[in-house]
């Protein structure tokens, strides 16, 4: 962690824009259901297993059958759900300000009756979580997607009433039809104008089949190396298509992982967009035409979630300096081989990509380790 | 087309990898055929229609059954089929060399009893077009891949004696179970000892559900945009974690669309193996293990072809700028509103994008536009 110990004594405020939490009232949820996500306990396991993706469905079904079969999921510690242990986790990485979120998958599951209830307790959990730290710590919040349109306004206005809420995270399914949904633009209209950022996070991945007959050899690589970047690319790629962007101007999107793979792939986009017969002839490649490239430079943001400065400066190159905002993905890819209370590598990949792309100690450095998300998150603001 | 004219006048030979034709031959299959991939005429249409893609089921159908329905896929035109306009092509966007091969999808639907003639009846005809024009073609010849291993063999031994070839193309499918399939090593022994490289490219995409309820508003953006380059990308990351690239070292592999999205993915890909809890324990994460990067560097070479300085400077960064590899996608991506015999937007979009990574006139962009192809497919020499 050499190289954050550096920044924090070089005057530089850091910040963590990806850093996730389950608050106890959503553990309790975890623990009462009986298909993914769950959270179970095994006879082969010491600690409660948190299970999540529907790519791990198959372990699950045999640790129930086979009390020697490994157990499912990840481990959950401490750190996905003590407040003590994100503040060590952030005093240990040098990290000054957190601005935490509920971590995937959301309210996704909630049936729509309870949805707006759950999600009022676990915002208050949040802002409580904030208001104990309140130099530290800011949310986004997590609305009822399962519930009627009324009642997701209903949990906007309640999240822009509290002091430490910059935004909304986000799943790319929507109302259950991916985010190009025209029923979403009111929401997506409700945000903009409560100036609530959405942080687009991914949780489905990609269908198991695409993964080959030999997947369960490669442990969750393929999942989460690939799926969840993917289908970043893939939801923000089909909101731009239907011109969400367009209709919604003050829309403002940070994307997960920077990007998923969409700096990569604008060109192609762009490319594809200009020789489609079909989008040519209905008249949608207009000469007034916002084009990817705009977009990634005017309503997108791009965390720097991407181990490597290669990525990294392809997201610079694509969105800007001023528009790229360090995370660290906790308590996601904790070490495996070391103390989870030291420092993790996942951490010091992301900040050694930082200060390999932009120089250490550089202007630019200090605007994605910390500056931008204190300016476009107004978190030097206490409202 | 200013800045390919400019690159030829400067006495740099411009080398195009990635360019397709369909032989008479084989069009002849595709005519002959019931499904997808398929050649059809219809009343609505004054060229037969090319379909090509699963995606394209729908509106097939809907043509056949409605003569006011619009014509699917795209029009089967000269740029598909014929010699001359490769060589027209070719002079008009000064093309010194290009390197051909078959279009998706190749040999993979062909009965096992017929695809051995039907290869080596197809690689004859292209060897026979090298040979008309033999200081401006080569080739990457075709595999009967749902043949047994011995015809496969007997393939690449052909393909190993004839003059004007470089190497294969070889989509994502193998054997029908992906290239992973520990089923292929010998084949890619057998290619590796015949120093013919393979030329990865996709043909599949993913599975339509994943582009959601309004696809059909976008045309064909998010299949060809994201579908192929994802598909590449989950390709080569199959291939690296069974270790395909470790037991066969002299393999080389030239990755479609700059690699799909492999360079801008690799450090995530590298994170997730290393916090992998199933690949650590089952000791695949060694101190002497070969990282991405290091296949990127030492056995994979990357097209050109992601139509952006962006994404190209972040495959540069990825690979080396001797790995990369100008190329064209010729016939596919006309110009929708001019003439296809003048200059293609889709060729000067690469061009263009060389010459603002590296430079234009510089002996990087000497070395992409030609240079490296020249040298990596030993186009200097005539074996």
């Amino acid at each position: 962690m050499a190289a954050l110990a550096a920044m924090s004594m070089c005057n530089m405020t850091v910040v963590d824009i990806h850093t996730h939490m389950y608050p106890p009232s959503y553990i309790d949820i975890l623990q009462s259901r009986v298909s993914i996500p769950l959270v179970r306990t095994f006879p082969q396991a010491p600690e409660p297993r948190l299970i999540l993706l529907q790519s791990e469905a198959q372990s699950l079904d045999e640790a129930q059958h086979d009390p020697n079969a490994k157990p499912p999921g990840r481990p959950l510690t401490s750190h996905y759900t003590s407040l003590d242990q994100k503040i060590h986790f952030m005093d240990t990485h040098h990290i000054d300000i957190s601005v935490i979120s509920l971590a995937n998958p959301w309210l996704d599951f909630v049936d729509a009756s309870a949805s707006g209830g759950v999600a009022e307790s676990v915002n208050n959990e949040f802002s409580d979580m904030c208001s104990r730290h309140p130099n530290r710590l800011f949310f986004f919040g997590t609305l009822p997607l399962t519930a009627p349109l009324d009642t997701i306004k209903s949990s906007i206005t309640h999240l822009k009433g509290l002091r430490y809420c910059r935004g909304v995270i986000l799943g790319t399914s929507g109302l259950g039809q991916g985010l190009d949904d025209p029923r979403l633009l009111p929401i997506f209209e409700a945000l903009a104008d409560a100036r609530l950022t959405i942080f687009l996070h991914p949780h489905y991945g990609l269908p198991n089949d695409v993964w080959g007959p030999r997947s369960e050899d490669y442990g969750h690589v393929l999942a989460l190396a690939l799926g969840f970047p993917m289908e970043t690319t893939i939801a923000v790629t089909r909101m731009y298509l239907a011109g969400v962007f367009d209709k919604v101007r003050d829309l403002r999107m940070i994307l997960a992982h920077s990007g998923g793979t969409l700096p990569f792939l604008a060109g192609r986009i762009e490319s594809c967009i200009l020789h489609d017969g079909q989008l040519v002839r209905e008249g949608k490649v207009g000469k007034d035409r916002r084009s990817v490239w705009d977009v990634l430079k005017e309503q997108v943001y791009l965390d720097a979630v991407i181990y490597s400065d290669v990525g990294l400066k392809a997201a610079i190159d694509a969105s800007g300096n001023d528009r790229l905002l360090f995370g660290t993905d906790h308590p996601f890819f904790p070490p495996l081989e070391s103390d989870e209370q030291g420092t993790w590598a996942s951490v010091s990949m992301n900040a050694d990509a930082v200060n390999k792309a932009v120089g250490e100690g550089s202007a630019n450095a200090k605007a994605i380790m910390g500056g931008n998300a204190v300016r476009i998150l107004r978190l030097d603001q206490k409202e």
